[in-house]
């Protein structure tokens, strides 16, 4: 309601943000939250303090973030970002997601197959430039190319300058541009992870809950030409940890939100994208569940990929319940009144602007019809597949020249796409036949058999024999042979009777024609349309509306509270206690049994250190990991997850008063137990200085 | 859903119990629900079995239920019911309610003065002699003196025959009639009890709420004749506690249920009796909570009502949230609405009792007129008033025969009476005078300047000066002033220049034309037509559904089990560990601050040790204290709570899916705390055994 007495008192044009009375907002680096800090908090850092903060923040590309804690590379972050790796390095002989791992030495160190991570050294504003390279009265088609073409030029002349990894980062759904220039490091080693069974206590029950107890926690260390990198931006430790009602500072990486999405776009998520979503995701993971119940080591190999399934699908429920709710619903609405209304009022900005509403209503009529094919037409739950399609669509890209690509095939990022693809991790084909098979049976389900994709990808066969014939005799396992197909250009792709790379240019023109489609009919929209929407907004409220997030960095802050449920108080923390209470309570039944270690080892720690916490910050998958920070700098707690409440957030901020909390590992858990139950001394000293 | 398909799917007259497949209802020991315990848990007790376990339960007349521990006498209940007696033998020297209490010698125990407590010793149904006492055609008032007559007649018989405490029970309003004989304890002497910080920890925050970690216990002796009494029938105390899913039985004095009522008499409830309710509540918690923040003494001597009115107004929230739930009513609709078509299908059934829902949907027009002025009208929140009133009305009554009085002063009933209004228990003149004043004032906003009531207790004075008066001069705290009074006899009562007695002179008669009016226009229609629904609702369904409760013994029964909550999981019982958890996790802020003897005893508790647990068994206010058996018969816990999903039970069951459990406090715990944190050795022996 606060909200919407704000916009309905106001006179002039640039006008108090909305999000003014409350810890809204994942914030630029460019455009910090400064009022509402000094506002709300009395906290007025100064740019050097945001500039530490920034450059001991860390994006780990697996799709979660850290932070730097010694001058030696050493990183934070949670055990549930570093489980795909975790889960690569492991073996059938010696699981480090179920058992934990602890380097004592650097030699002990494990190396990461496929983790790029990626610091923000600079950015630049290119709004103006790449704006203006869409000449006037240009097609939607026109207007893309063109904003392509200045794109890569931009990017191209900041690595010939700097070394670096640039990238042209568009926010505002194209209201601004910006140049952000990364240190990368590729060489990521392991340094200690704790037990799954304590990062994920409670496992998907308790996951988006609080009360929590868990101890989500992995360390890596950058290295740069085999040694420790020197990282003399790094956070302190700070052994107290956070204080009831304090300010907390997270920068972070946040996936993504639709916030400023119009109610059209909203009302397709919530009728057709997301329960699609459902399906698709749903279907992955059973089809793993299924392969895990084959035998422990078939359930070793499934188990990351079927955790982070879980976690996506049940976050996407608690989503959908938001946008199912009337109530909730009915603010969105009238936000878009509002602003359509202050739109209305001012006749040039109506003029400019005002058509992009009905452009948007218009082209998401048409996404229904073909957003099932587009969800479908891929081999994306097959490793295997993944990498036939990433070889046959690079061979056809790479003859191109640099501004007329696939946006994930231009120069600025083949450095990236070239790690990932020639990832040494294992791959497991009776895994690989087991999801394919079953993602197949799924598409001819959902889409029959006259369908395109489908009539290519199985070419008169079943979907299981399909599978089993492209996986069992493929070679893409074998690193040196996709080099080799890579190297090989076009005509090696176009020749070569390996199954999986047959199969995937069988299916290439049809996802090429989807592709085609949806960027001329979507996408182009989206992104014009967009543009007037966030010019529209600027010439309403100012810049004072944080862009919607997009997996790059940001500050998101909040204080330290707990809040009313059930007609009780949940605290603002836990502690050691809870946990041995909640395993009790249970009499250890999975998923509430305790690893060995914390079983036996109950005596030697400190049962009132706190634990977790809980905070007001503004946060969406992609913080995992996020550094929590106090105004002194240090590092008091790593964000882990979100409780129930606060799941609709990808759609709006869930105010302080719905209990909307993020969940936060309490820095003085993480000192207490690596210290008394791993005996990690190494790492305590390096980490604390001690 | 399943109760409906029942209903729709009956073709006999008889037919299956509504109950049958879940642990539902509040049963008397006349009837048993013998078929769902074979059914659901293979469960087939002797009659001596539920003969034992009805001589071992006693009723606590200050509204709780507990059961006899050893064969001397020792009874075990909350320290919630208890804590009405430790206000009244604590002094501001002696905080027995904040400290605790234990004897360590039988000498030691302390004599509560004015707890009465009972075993139901035998039963009898006197039904058809009730009944055929009322003449055909007798009027509303003709018939109810008829039903006076003949229930003050059996209740005469049977005193004169056994020397027991007898009253005729009404069941299913009017539907059955039941004499009931009581052994009666009037010397029931304190043994221990717990600190109320840890009996109530979490205070009105964790009230109705699970997880739950409270420790309420205490522990009193029944004595008769000087010596502890011999009570053969007690419960042996079990070590091992409950299991998970393991069967309950608790006997116990469930206070009162609403499930048979017509939605006509619910829907008065949930529109005018229940916000009625909830302002009568709140202007005396207000008021005891004002006078409470004058010094820690006043707030000693308003605690124990304070608790008692907070918590009374956290069920009746959650009861009429229940019937706020359009949800939850349309199952009350929808069993009103089989049960009518049941009856009109038979036209016998129909002729005799289908004019019953028009006689009470009548009568309850007339109702919300009158509710304020009934529930004003009175001087209950005052101690001094409430004796000057029983004074003044007992004056009266006793010159009537014993068949014409009100109930409440029949020969049957008379010892009771006269024990509780010459309790010695102290009284704060002080805290007297600003309840008083505080309630007339309320009474004053509400029924205005003219109302009679109104009028009578003010005579032309103000609230706050009518109270002072009254207060200041009377002399009603002397029991034996009170004793001379009630000897003297009308004469010596009419006479009496106490200005207490001259209070309650003066508003007596129109207390006594309100009574007249409400019994004439609302009890004998809700006898009659109650009558009428029950013997409808027997035609149809048989005696398959238990009564209403009334604060007489019944039992219940279901098993131990743990809910789904906001997407996880939420344990059968909690731990020690749990408590300190929750302790630390509020920093130990009131209401989560440990008694000292907790917080320095920490390292003597095994923490693993199960504190609380719940259990799907149908129970409500009345049932605190019950025990909870096992099928062995052995004490398993303590009732103490339920949690907030249970609240509308008043009205229906809350099923076992909806989450709705009642709280106990695990047998466990209380011989671990006792034992080490209290060193209460001897009491250990006695309840064990060892």
């Amino acid at each position: 309601m606060k909200r919407l007495i704000l916009i309905a008192t106001l006179t002039a044009l640039a006008i108090e943000p909305l999000s003014l009375y409350a810890d809204d907002g994942m914030w630029t680096f460019d455009n910090p939250p400064r009022k509402q800090w000094k506002e709300r908090y009395n906290f007025e850092p100064t740019d050097a303090w945001l500039e530490h903060l920034r450059l001991a923040s860390v994006r780990l590309n697996d799709g979660g973030s850290g932070s730097f804690v010694s001058p030696d590379g050493l990183m934070v972050t949670n055990q549930h970002v570093a489980s795909g790796q975790l889960q690569k390095v492991s073996t059938k002989e010696k699981d480090y997601t179920r058992e934990g791992f602890y380097a004592r030495t650097n030699d002990e160190e494990l190396k990461c197959p496929d983790l790029e991570c990626n610091v923000l050294v600079s950015y630049e504003d290119v709004t103006a430039r790449v704006q203006s390279a869409v000449k006037p009265g240009a097609s939607g088609k026109e207007a893309s190319d063109q904003r392509k073409a200045v794109t890569a030029a931009i990017e191209k002349e900041a690595i010939g300058k700097t070394g670096l990894k640039c990238e042209v980062i568009s926010l505002y759904s194209g209201g601004e541009y910006w140049l952000y220039r990364f240190k990368k490091y590729t060489d990521i080693r392991l340094v200690f992870a704790v037990e799954e069974q304590i990062a994920f206590f409670g496992g998907d029950y308790d996951n988006f809950t609080y009360l929590r107890y868990d101890l989500d926690v992995a360390f890596f260390r950058a290295y740069e030409d085999g040694k420790p990198a020197k990282t003399p931006h790094f956070f302190k430790w700070s052994a107290a940890g956070p204080a009831d009602g304090e300010l907390v500072i997270l920068p972070g990486n946040p996936g993504s939100t639709a916030r400023l999405l119009t109610l059209a776009q909203i009302q397709y998520q919530r009728d057709v994208g997301n329960p699609l979503q459902k399906l698709v995701w749903t279907s992955r993971r059973d089809a793993l569940a299924r392969y895990a119940e084959r035998g422990p080591e078939q359930a070793r190999q499934a188990g990351s990929a079927i955790r982070s399934l879980n976690n996506s699908l049940k976050r996407l429920v608690g989503q959908q319940e938001g946008l199912m709710n009337p109530r909730m619903m009915s603010r969105k609405e009238a936000e878009e009144k509002a602003l359509r209304d202050a739109v209305a009022q001012k006749a040039d900005v109506q003029k400019a602007y005002g058509d992009a509403w009905a452009q948007i209503d218009a082209v998401y009529r048409a996404l229904p019809s073909m957003a099932a094919r587009i969800a479908f037409s891929n081999l994306t739950p097959s490793r295997l597949g993944t990498i036939a399609s990433q070889i046959v669509r690079y061979a056809e890209e790479i003859q191109k020249p640099n501004d007329k690509r696939y946006d994930e095939f231009r120069d600025s990022k083949l450095e990236s796409f070239t790690f990932a693809l020639m990832s040494p991790a294992p791959i497991y084909p009776e895994m690989e036949e087991a999801v394919l098979s079953a993602w197949l049976e799924e598409g001819l389900k959902t889409l029959g058999p006259n369908d395109p994709f489908i009539r290519a990808a199985l070419a008169g066969s079943t979907p299981s024999a399909a599978a089993k014939q492209a996986v069992s005799g493929t070679n893409l396992a074998n690193v040196a042979f996709r080099y080799s197909l890579r190297l090989g250009g076009a005509d090696a792709v176009a020749k070569a009777d390996d199954p999986m790379i047959v199969l995937a240019r069988r299916i290439e023109p049809i996802i090429r024609e989807l592709r085609v489609w949806n960027e001329l009919t979507i996408l182009n929209v989206d992104a014009s349309a967009g543009e007037k929407l966030a010019k529209a907004r600027f010439a309403v409220y100012g810049r004072n509306l944080p862009p919607d997030a997009n997996f790059n960095l940001r500050i998101s802050y909040g204080r330290v509270l707990g809040y009313e449920e059930d007609t009780t108080l949940v605290p603002y923390k836990t502690t050691f206690f809870g946990l041995y209470d909640r395993a009790r309570s249970f009499d250890e039944k999975p998923p509430y049994d305790l690893p060995k270690r914390y079983r036996e080892g109950k005596d030697k720690v400190d049962l009132a250190t706190p634990l977790n916490f809980v905070y007001t910050a503004d946060t969406i998958g992609g913080n995992s990991g996020s550094p929590v920070i106090n105004r002194n700098g240090e590092l008091i707690g790593l964000n882990f997850d979100s409780n129930i409440q606060k799941l609709p957030n990808r759609y709006w901020y869930v105010e302080e008063a719905e209990g909307g909390r993020a969940v936060g590992v309490h820095s003085a858990s993480i000192i207490e137990a690596i210290k008394k139950l791993y005996g990690a001394d190494k790492l305590v000293k390096e980490i604390t200085g001690q």
